[in-house]
């Protein structure tokens, strides 16, 4: 008899968003008429620049001839890409990173869970509470969870960071010593940015206690504020601490053509080895590199007129979030995130999250993601995203002012 | 500290193909001028047939406008090719498989390295040896091997089942008692495949034993003779004890596309649980879908022209293979393979397989691969793959015939 993965049944309930999907097709069911405005998921709706299906034109017309047909991608990824983004996302910014320290991969959902594999199954992990679903559910799958309580909906072997109204939702460092940290800033769910004196204080002891920062910094196109660090490696001495998380799905609208990298710096070793040649090997056994005409794609980003017509594309979701804010504010909720990130975390008015889902989805056909999905801190809020579009994210302001 | 996986170290050398690559490059610095034909990796070089470009750019213009626009894909792939798959390969070949069986991934490599994690750390594997690398490196990586003979070349906890000649190339059952067991057919690296009747037996003792077969399909277009099951589906039973894998890059030359998938019945339940239930889970958790522009590649495959076009392709490669075989043959070598598939399989004449890839390399300057690399009883093979221009084969077998 096959010995299966008992992690697997630990984990409670389904994937977050696959059961918001399901009980939005339900409600749908039973209300086909429903004008439903989903603010739930992060994902975008504005077309790809021109500069992007430029690229994606060429690079298919490439693999319909001989003479330009591309197979197996290199294992990392296509030098050019590597190049432009190693250029432009950090050395453009004073960060010293190189190509070949660039692992181009189908996402960054496929690297947040993936990462985990570098490391021994008694590591301990540290994460944010509330928290983006797929570090923990990948690390439980592993089995370095432990055992979940539903009381407290904590798993007991989890280092919690909770990130709350009362330290301004900027998590103090783990309390029990981890081995893997996860932060993601500026923040998936609540919105908010970390300083970058803040987010040194967590390079300063991870150095010091030889524990491994995942930084994912997936939404760093949506910074405003000076002194938010757009990269982990504007900190001091983050190359012998962290590892970083990018992804295209949030600064290019991505999030149907995949593509995402990780850096692992080469000074990055513990126990003797290289986490830079480790998941190199990872990448090479693994994975087959993101396809040929993607990698085209994330090239044209970094041209001048993929650059300009991205920024503007951004400032349209920067001004769907300040319209949500302030709709928000008006309507008397208190609102967080939404200036340096495309989600906007609210309290919820005297409910639990998933009453203030339903009640939403039913009085004003509005989705967004109930905060006790992201984790027990997370619960008495709410979070809505930017990405929909301008009139939806004007006429759901609408509904939440007739509602309040 | 941070603890890591320390069974990446367990790995010896280096992945087979990066080995091969990096010899090539370094003998290519050294003999600039040399005209290499490269018959190592399974890596196809016709170009995508019209109605895969036409779709492809069809979807870039759909990804460009708002109304059309696609953001995340539903996690197990769009019902429009998942309904084309189990329509096309299976319900049309007499295989009772549904849609919702159908698991779209960015290649079978991915779902090779990955089905592992289903099964539980102290699971036992059972490889064909020679075997594709991935099967095994994936489950090194996990811990389920136990420890590396240098010696052998065998890991301690794998139980292995030799294609040899004297077994014609068909493995035995394993000799003890197996949780997974791996089966690749056409098989990769040997090119030979196996009848019904030889498959059942292995189908039968699965669902008597509760092992789970994964079944690596994804070089099925390749068959030509009569009762060479095109999927393990097929055979009586198989929906209760395997899993299947298939992949575009060789019926349709995707290699560089990326697109893939597995098939998980949802009457393969083990220890109460369903399989296809935790694959959905795995899937959902930790991964975000193929690229929307490459499913309606897919999509494409399956249509009338599609059809023809890649028949065409197939029938080119085919033709290769037969160049390949008929050549090597003439110089008076032993050839297996290349009549079911796009691998053929020679034997080293009195030397070892690693010296014989150099040898090639040096006085032919085609790159091939050592038989040796896929396990213990592959050394004194040597494998040519058929997915070079026809022109190179041709020029390659000169070269051979030249040189004996």
């Amino acid at each position: 008899m096959a010995v299966i993965n008992e992690n697997f049944s630990k984990l409670p309930g389904s994937y977050l968003f696959s059961t918001i999907a399901k009980k939005v097709a339900s409600y749908k069911e039973s209300n086909p008429d429903a004008d439903i405005i989903r603010l739930g998921i992060g994902d975008v709706t504005k077309p790809l620049v021109p500069a992007v299906t430029n690229a994606l034109h060429l690079a298919v017309d490439e693999m319909g001839k001989e003479e330009t047909f591309r197979g197996y991608a290199p294992d990392l990824g296509y030098s050019f890409l590597r190049e432009a983004i190693a250029e432009n996302d950090f050395r453009m910014r004073g960060c010293d990173i190189s190509s070949d320290e660039i692992f181009v991969s189908d996402g960054a959902k496929s690297d947040s869970a993936d990462i985990q594999e570098l490391f021994g199954l008694d590591a301990r992990i540290a994460v944010c509470d509330p928290v983006y679903p797929v570090y923990l559910d990948s690390n439980v799958m592993a089995g370095r969870c432990g055992e979940y309580d539903k009381e407290s909906g904590k798993w007991d072997r989890v280092i919690y960071m909770p990130c709350i109204e009362d330290n301004g939702f900027v998590p103090s460092l783990p309390k029990e010593e981890a081995d893997i940290i996860y932060l993601c800033f500026p923040n998936n769910p609540t919105g908010m940015a970390l300083k970058k004196e803040e987010l040194q204080v967590f390079v300063d002891h991870a150095n010091k206690t030889g524990a491994v920062i995942i930084f994912d910094a997936a939404y760093e196109a949506y910074i405003t504020q000076e002194g938010v660090p757009h990269s982990i490696y504007e900190c001091d001495g983050a190359k012998t601490c962290a590892i970083e998380l990018r992804s295209f799905s949030k600064n290019a609208g991505f999030t149907g053509l995949r593509l995402g990298y990780s850096v692992v710096p080469k000074e990055l070793n513990r126990m003797g080895n290289s986490l830079h040649d480790m998941w190199a090997r990872r990448h090479g056994t693994k994975f087959n590199g993101a396809p040929y005409i993607v990698q085209r794609a994330g090239e044209a980003v970094y041209s001048k007129e993929g650059k300009d017509q991205i920024k503007e594309q951004i400032k349209g979701y920067k001004e769907n979030a300040k319209v949500i804010r302030e709709g928000l504010k008006n309507a008397g909720y208190t609102v967080y995130g939404g200036v340096d990130s495309p989600y906007i975390w609210l309290k919820t008015p005297g409910m639990s999250s998933w009453d203030f889902f339903d009640m939403m989805l039913d009085k004003m056909n509005i989705v967004g993601t109930p905060g006790g999905g992201f984790g027990p801190s997370g619960e008495g809020y709410f979070r809505l995203t930017a990405f929909g579009s301008h009139e939806n994210c004007l006429k759901a302001m609408e509904r939440v002012a007739k509602n309040s």
